[in-house]
């Protein structure tokens, strides 16, 4: 990836370059990062995954940003998934008051989605990303290299993402994602992928309206991963947007004139195999509570981005309790077959 | 104040509105927001002083907000000091990745500086607002009456960045504020000093250079500041950046050109009197190593803002240990005075 070259010039311009890592990134991705860069930088390692993206790790960050003595013309490099990347992002553009920061996606999630559109933060309580804020990094540096470290479910769980992209907004492309074999190049999908995610999020980059397009499946899918946080039957956060987006997609069948043939098309692509995952807490008033908290509601109504048909997508729905309750009785029926 | 007509009907197009105060501000402010503003609001209230300007108070901060049912079309209404507009800014801009917030300051000081260039955050490990960022609140609302709620050690640690902004952008305005019986009314005052703010931070809202001459003072001010946090000697801010400003005025003498006779008019201007302060800490070697870890440094090296006359000021100038230390002895000297 020709990239690699424009990458180092950029690390080479900074006083003092950092990279965070956690025990993954720093075993599977660190060594080709030094091949492709070999200047000098400090580390800053933390624990993988979801449950230690909170404000406690920002504060071991934060303190080892000043225990290196970091100042606002160093260089912070995420090199990570989702949780490697919001979270050092919001604690690179709060330390100081700001400094530069680099996002390097490993995992196809975070390929396609986090690192895209300058969402950044930690989860409180749990609720999803509730403390943080909307900026760009510096750069974003993508190499599919590092798809190759990966476990298959962590790809599936990043394919949730790049499915959500072709059923909101290009019919085509779902088409051609779904697909086995693959119609598509990892570079190809991650493209256009981006494109059509880079789209949305120009149009409207604080989310003020037609950028929660890019939400669906994730009002209800949020709120089973927060529900299922810490268990036996813990999801990945693509897993949970697959339950998410079927649940959404049955909820359109009722409000936004998805046909039930779609509906039916969209449960056998993209479903997948649930059985070894436990027994997924499904509970109809609990993810309704949580569906509550999500936000991008409005005066404590749940207004959810919903499918009018496959590629087409409709932003503002609100969506009762009762439709929850019946696409959770629907989700636990679909599971099973 | 007409401000008031204009403010009610801000708060008025919000859904929920939640007013921040600490235990001052909730007994002698409250009451005149509430004959100003009819509406229904919520309370957050947290405990006033400096010490409490931290991330475990901010968590506590979004909790409530949590707990409320605040969302991102809520409004958070900090009515407060510099401690209340900072940190009640930072935990609104990153609520849910951004929530409004107004400002009404109620001390001179956030009336002059804290509430005017969008700076935000909280204090970690000593270090002076160390986390946060630059976001300005959706309103400004300043009444010098809530003035008259303050003791007057107060009144006086505001009066240092009154003193400042003549000192460093406006020798005329610099004669009428140290005069005594005042030359100016409190709108008068407020009114020029916030102007001269402005003027600045519209320059370089993001403080890539100009702008750093507001801190003037406060290079030393603030190590002098931190280094008596939580002590006896435990010093307003407008009191540590007045002992800041005369140790900056005397290194000016050395590197700037400052005139002796200023330097000394100066001091006698605006020392005040500090014999009943008890024990400050001034040593060289703790204010020095706190200066290092100012934000405006690069490279580990300690940047100043120093005058070349009253009036003028020059941005970047390195300091060394020997110009601290040296200054530290003419402060010490000039204290016992």
């Amino acid at each position: 990836m020709d990239g690699w070259e424009e990458f180092s010039s950029q690390m080479d311009a900074y006083d003092k370059v950092i990279i965070l890592v956690d025990e993954n990134t720093k075993q599977h991705c660190l060594p080709y990062l030094e091949k492709k860069w070999t200047g000098q930088y400090e580390l800053i390692e933390i624990p993988s995954g979801e449950n230690h993206k909170n404000i406690t790790t920002c504060q071991t960050i934060w303190n080892q940003l000043l225990e290196l003595k970091a100042d606002r013309h160093s260089l912070l490099v995420n090199l990570g998934g989702g949780v490697i990347g919001d979270m050092g992002g919001f604690c690179a553009s709060t330390f100081m008051r700001g400094m530069d920061f680099i996002q390097i996606p490993t995992t196809l999630l975070s390929m396609v989605d986090a690192s895209i559109g300058g969402k950044l933060g930690v989860d409180m309580d749990g609720f999803k990303n509730l403390i943080g804020l909307f900026k760009n990094p510096k750069a974003i540096f993508i190499d599919p290299q590092f798809l190759g470290t990966l476990p298959k479910r962590e790809i599936s769980s990043g394919m949730a993402e790049v499915i959500k992209h072709g059923l909101i907004a290009d019919a085509d492309y779902y088409e051609q994602v779904i697909k086995y074999p693959p119609a598509l190049s990892w570079n190809e999908l991650i493209a256009r992928s981006i494109e059509i995610k880079k789209e949305v999020v120009e149009k409207d980059p604080l989310e003020k309206g037609f950028r929660k397009i890019l939400n669906f499946g994730h009002t209800i899918g949020h709120a089973i991963e927060s529900l299922n946080l810490d268990t036996d039957s813990h999801l990945l956060h693509g897993e949970a947007i697959t339950l998410g987006m079927i649940a959404e997609a049955f909820i359109s069948t009722r409000i936004t004139g998805l046909s039930t043939e779609s509906l039916e098309k969209i449960r056998k692509d993209i479903l997948g195999d649930f059985s070894s995952r436990g027994n997924i807490n499904l509970n109809p008033h609990k993810i309704f509570e949580n569906c509550l908290k999500d936000k991008k509601n409005k005066n404590q109504k749940v207004l959810a981005s919903l499918l009018s048909a496959i590629g087409k997508c409709e932003i503002n729905v609100e969506i009762s309790k009762k439709d929850v309750e019946e696409a959770m009785v629907y989700l636990k029926s679909t599971i099973k077959k």
